[in-house]
């Protein structure tokens, strides 16, 4: 069982946090998308998105997507749980997670895709107007997800899940834009308490 | 327990989809989008992200995000399985209904919100580019599909999942653009043996 990732990159940093909380050492092997390693023939066959992560298991199975390869080991390694332990938490965990990426890692990435011209070859056609529209959505979701925070620890709920770790890759990602948190105390906080868990710097 | 939806929608559609796969009947509350009834207070303490479905419990707890409203009856309703029955196969699932949701829901969503009239008060700022855009990413995500469902009966597999509900409501909503299933003669028998399921009018 191995991991295609590049280490630089949001998507595979969710991956080895997730990991890390889990306590489970899985091989790493880097791809290096800006020299479009993403884009052979090879990494093609084991994902057809020709992005990162990608987890191979022994038998030549692949699955990509970050959450599938945390569902993955969520399902064989249940402890500690880290997508919710009843109907109602996974369905919040579910939400939460989903809110990061549609609502935070999505515009965050969009921002950067679309105007960073280090991007130009991956993100075809670049539409600088979409890239700069993210910014206010950007704000926006900064601004919920503080509210939120106001009356809980977590992301999703009383305990530390998968939207947690969405979430901070997310915020911490804000620095290819130039941005960091600045007034949104409870968000601070809560970064504050991400950076003290050892799987942050996985 | 209720859920408001908005019924020409296509996130709505999916959860209706899913609960008579399911067998089950929830009691519905239309709300009305072009209205901007998903933008009142009320509305709004529901879901802050103002949009449908919405699945309300009977202690007021408010679950949003379609694929949270489907995990949740997944879990009261394990039967049939709509989200895998094994380690590999739910990595599978979350996989590929992933890959439906951000390579085929999302592009289609994205080129009408951000080029049709009447999503101009929903959709802030409408980037007409950035819709066009989209046209190539739903070209690509059709033509990677088609080439999938040659070996295969479903989109994650031997079995229906709730990757082929957001598949199948992603292609029907093509209508907006103006666009159909041509060429794509597997994607066409696919989406024949959805229509033939008696959940494809729920």
């Amino acid at each position: 069982m191995k991991i295609y990732e590049t280490r630089i990159a949001p998507n595979p940093r969710r991956v080895r946090i997730f990991l890390a909380e889990k306590g489970l050492e899985i091989p790493f092997e880097e791809i290096d998308i800006m020299k479009l390693d993403c884009k052979t023939e090879e990494f093609t066959a084991k994902n057809p998105m020709q992005r990162v992560p990608v987890l191979e298991l022994d038998d030549g199975t692949t699955i990509s997507e970050s959450v599938a390869v945390c569902r993955y080991f969520e399902e064989t390694n249940p402890e500690p749980p880290l997508f919710g332990t009843n109907p109602v938490e996974r369905a919040q965990v579910e939400m939460w997670n989903r809110r990061s990426d549609f609502n935070l890692l999505f515009p965050i990435a969009s921002a950067f895709r679309h105007t960073h011209p280090a991007m130009a070859e991956l993100e075809v056609p670049q539409v600088a107007e979409w890239g700069e529209a993210n910014q206010s959505k950007i704000d926006a979701a900064l601004a919920l997800y503080d509210d939120e925070l106001k009356s809980r620890e977590f992301i999703a709920g009383d305990c530390y899940s998968i939207a947690d770790i969405t979430a901070i890759c997310a915020i911490d990602f804000m620095r290819v834009l130039g941005r960091k948190l600045e007034d949104q105390t409870n968000l601070i906080r809560w970064r504050e308490a991400m950076k003290a868990r050892p799987s942050y710097t996985a």
